[in-house]
């Protein structure tokens, strides 16, 4: 018998190394080629530095540059090199560091400057440049396993209070993990604690196509009150053509920024005198706005949803029966207490209002499933310094729903509700993906209800996703406080996610509300209550949507949708005519009436991302036709105003 | 000379008379059937006593019972003998007068009992059987003038704070004139305050047909602070058959009480939980709501207006600015202050939210007329014990639109404002009146901004109703804090006045907030503000349009438009295709599936009020007909599908 260890690879077949060989044994057995493409290895989902020993019987693969792994380690171990870039620039003895995590474009680290220092934008491209040095320099990357008490020691001593909080975040006794940076001939270069694992050295990081964005502040573990620390961020992949289309993307999303198109648009409007985060809706703004609720309404109507009208306050006391009260209290905007001893609450969320609706009168199997609809505009306070824009705001509207059923019927009408969140949002050519969002391993404190109900809940979710084919994935701890729930996260045309649209099962608020409904054996049973909202909140989707559009919206959305324009004066009596046979037909036309060129009356309509421009010139008139420009496809000559008019009508009822 | 006086009569003819001749004279001059029916005289447009002395040169005319000027004199003189009766009855040492006016529809009278009596409904009968036994009396009115002194010191002798309160409200020196009843046999029978005029003797209501309907508290000159005085109220009437009439729409207006129809119709609902005056829309209300709301945003489009959005709540500073604060803040909620000390206000009004969104932007006179509107949930703070139902509620949603005119603009704006209001009440077939609110005499105080600016604003109002043939009347003191407004009062089919729509001239809150526009020529001029909602409150129309259909909604509003009911369970599958036929068409179509005959099916639909039954058996579905109960018009027998369909569309076009 050898004393060696046998491996198992991908394919399922075996390979024989020495005891004690390591992953970047294995990568030079299968080939020299591999070797110095290695950068880790994975084992049973892990991944691990290429200097660990394997064990007998593992199944082991290789990872490469091109695989998420092997970026994923890129990633990090590139953070380390910033870091070490920023020490070695500004001063070892004065640089503290916080944490240093990938994120889904690359990586952050965050400093703090014993000497005062303010990183400036000038910094980032010294500290570029010293890393390409550091990698270049191909310094090994070495893991350290030290014992709690002698780690905690070691920090103490160096007066590290953001080491000493990472390693009491561990329970005592553990073995904490640090990585050295080993220079070939100058030793000790750099460490941190760190989970790893790493690069075997700087050198191949060669392959990491990075670049340093910005500088911003950030609390030490995002509390408030503890030291406000500089983070860097920085954009990393594995290939120059990520980078660029990652940059490209960032430059767009600028130009795209929803606050700038808004205003350019003249969609929306913040007002100092109104408050922080108070969208007011513009008449083109409204448009939109209107445009989606009726298409919303119109999906609605045809599955059984019934509209209601609910007033935007309520009793504290109905929110304390809620829970949201306990629970939620701290999004809650200050209580209103009147001459008369009562105290009134702006509305957080719509599921009060809709269980009062439900209880106004007796209910029966025959009444379920209920479907209470209402689009309901709620207020929730956030604290000024972190609104943006449309997507994060103190009043919006949800496309609210409560559905009201028997369990029988909870799967059914789950699977329905899914049915419908992803037809809405597919409705703009927005990937979707799941996320149901879990109590996790939290007890109490933030969530209401016994765990046998969220148990039960959480499986419906899961089965429903299973049932649509629905990739998902499970995030511990972000369910409501009231019951699990089922995200729905988007993808622009930037590559960034949203969240969006949401589906909740919920089992505690019928019970907190004591809703009953007679059943057919004529016993009395509680409902089961389904929250959803396909869009989430109509304010934060615009904010998605002038981006993901860049603010030139389909034909079906548009405010403007044709902008009328005669040649000249001549033409104004038949352009006239045109925009009300337009309108006639519910389309959104306009005149442009000024008594200028067609050339100054086009660019207007492009700046207002106008879909068409309908031209009227002598010509024209005489042969029955409309010369018509389209934003999207250019000039497409002059056609018989039927053809004009089926292809808006195409575009505006197929909402492409 | 003779020393007689020349009076002049309506018609313009001239009749001589003894000098000192009364009314009474000049009646028995005519003739005797006028002396007999004669109550008062007219002397330019005042109305008086007939036992009054006349004068030379007067043009007079007697007043008859079958005048309004007659029945006024008839309703003041039944009210006496009411207050006689009762003091009569119930000792008159104890009781107290206070004041006892004419209403729209009789009279009333407080009372105060310093022997405790609480008035209960079986003393009304009493009380009238009195007041006949007074009538046959035939007691004379005697007008006796007192000055203010003796008059104070007579009644603070007997202690009468009511009296005293009454006198001390003329400026003293003034003459205080009673009305003492002079039985013919007994003398004195009863003495009041009253600046008259009256009947000549209480045998002329033998005329007045007038029933006791009901007794209530009110308290002293309306101020909480007083005391809590009976009133007695009467309906009174020239003939038998008005009184009638009035009995029978009172007993009317109890059953169509919305209270108790929107919860029959289940239209509507309050709830404890989310606090008084603050309706819940179940949803068939929330269907008529968006009806209503479609109509008037079509024709709101039709007439060049702009939807837009706004916030419930504003900051503290605002409403400060609008003046709101100052004016309006006992109206409004209790202020929100947040953490970051800010403070926040429920709005009580949507103008200020519509002046920011007219500040977002630099306006040219191109841009005017701009016509911003929105359905508006406004909150106003009332008293929970003022609340009633969907007439007077904390929160409701106004029709609310802004228009920001140049001044050259504003006639022609408000004239057509003035129109929609006109036609939109029109298609619920209820007739408008018209009411001026000026400032009055009032200075300062519950108004702001100067005075020559609301003469101005006066001024255009009354141009409008003039200009449109619009009736109005003048109601000092009734305008808005911030303009004089026009608003519309509609007579119901219980012949009932409602105030709804308004319509409001604002110079003020242009200057307040500094609104400006670039004129033609360059200058920067301010625009005038119209402040204008055709039906008011969504919800006070509703509460009125319950009562005034009886909740028998025509077919453009009801919630379901036809129930379509098969005979038997086999025509189940085709009368589930018509129901989806008539969706299709967007028509509001329910099925009742129920297993049941024909007949439980059809007074089903009538309780609901459903305006159609279309019943489909084995014939019908045979000959392609469907059998039709109409709601309004009974059977219509068998008919084509496509003759039902045409019927709907028409009344559902014709808004009938």
């Amino acid at each position: 018998m050898s004393a060696g260890i046998e491996i198992v690879l991908p394919d399922g077949s075996r390979r024989s190394l020495p005891a004690g060989a390591t992953g970047a044994d294995l990568a030079a057995d299968i080939g020299p080629g591999l070797a110095k493409a290695a950068l880790g290895v994975e084992v049973g989902g892990e991944v691990r530095d290429l200097s660990r020993p394997l064990h007998s019987g593992e199944t082991v693969s290789i990872v490469k540059a091109d695989s998420p792994a092997g970026l994923e380690l890129m990633r990090h171990s590139t953070a380390h090199v910033m870091a070490q870039a920023v020490i070695d620039l500004f001063g070892g003895d004065s640089v503290r560091l916080g944490i240093g995590p990938t994120i889904k474009s690359g990586f952050y680290y965050d400093f703090d400057f014993a000497d005062g220092r303010r990183l400036k934008e000038d910094d980032l491209q010294r500290i570029e440049a010293r890393m390409h040095e550091i990698i270049a320099a191909d310094q090994e990357f070495v893991r350290e396993e030290v014992p709690y008490e002698r780690a905690l020691a070691t920090w103490e001593a160096r007066g590290d209070r953001y080491k000493c909080d990472l390693i009491r975040g561990f329970p005592a006794g553990e073995t904490i993990s640090f990585y050295h940076n080993r220079a070939r001939d100058e030793g000790e270069a750099f460490v941190d604690l760190c989970r790893g694992p790493h690069v075997p050295s700087t050198g191949k990081l060669a392959k990491a196509h990075f670049k340093l964005l910005t500088i911003a502040g950030a609390y030490w573990q995002g509390d408030e009150k503890n030291p406000m620390m500089q983070r860097i961020y920085a954009a990393c992949f594995a290939s120059a053509d990520d980078l660029k289309r990652h940059l490209h993307n960032l430059e767009e999303a600028v130009k795209r920024d929803h606050r700038k198109l808004g205003k350019q648009l003249k969609l929306f409007h913040f007002s100092d005198e109104v408050g922080p985060g108070l969208p007011l809706w513009l008449p083109r703004g409204t448009v939109i706005l209107d445009v989606l609720r009726e298409f919303l309404v119109d999906e609605q109507r045809k599955r059984g949803y019934q509209s209601v009208v609910t007033p935007h306050i309520g009793r504290k006391h109905l929110y304390e029966t809620s829970g949201h009260w306990q629970n939620y209290g701290d999004s809650m905007f200050p209580v209103m207490g009147d001459a008369e001893g009562a105290e009134f609450c702006l509305k957080p969320m719509n599921c009060p209002h809709h269980i009062q609706i439900y209880q106004s009168d007796l209910r029966s199997y025959r009444d379920l499933p209920l479907r209470l609809a209402e689009f309901g505009t709620v207020y929730r306070y956030e604290k000024s310094g972190e609104l943006g824009g449309l997507k994060r705001v103190r009043g919006f509207t949800v496309d609210d729903a409560h559905l009201f059923v028997a369990p029988e019927q909870l799967f059914d009408e789950f699977v329905s509700v899914v049915e419908l969140v992803r037809f809405a949002l597919a409705t703009f050519g927005l990937p979707v993906q799941a996320r149901v969002g879990t109590r996790g391993t939290e007890e109490g404190g933030k969530f209401v209800g016994e765990p046998e109900l969220w148990e039960r809940a959480q499986a419906e979710i899961v089965r429903a996703c299973e049932e649509m084919g629905l990739a998902y994935t499970v995030e511990e701890g972000e369910a409501a406080f009231y019951g699990p729930k089922l995200d729905f996260v988007v993808t622009d045309a930037l590559d960034r996610e949203w969240q969006l649209g949401t589906a909740q099962v919920d089992y505690n608020l019928p019970q907190r509300f004591d809703l009953l409904y007679t059943a057919k054996d004529g016993t009395r049973q509680r409902p089961i209550m389904i929250h959803r909202a396909p869009f989430g909140s109509l304010e934060r989707l615009m904010g998605v949507l002038i981006e993901h559009y860049a603010g030139a919206f389909p034909t079906w959305m548009a405010p403007v949708q044709v902008v009328v324009a005669p040649i000249s004066d001549e033409q104004l009596d038949e352009a006239r005519k045109l925009v009300d046979r337009l309108r006639g037909l519910r389309l959104r036309a306009e005149l442009d009436a000024a008594s200028e060129p067609i050339g100054p009356k086009i660019k207007r309509a492009r700046l207002e991302k106008v879909p068409y421009v309908a031209i009227l010139g002598a010509r024209e008139i005489r042969e029955s036709t409309v010369s018509v420009r389209s934003r999207d496809d250019g000039e497409l000559g002059a056609m018989p105003l039927e053809t004009f008019l089926e292809r808006l009508e195409k575009e505006v009822v197929e909402r492409r």
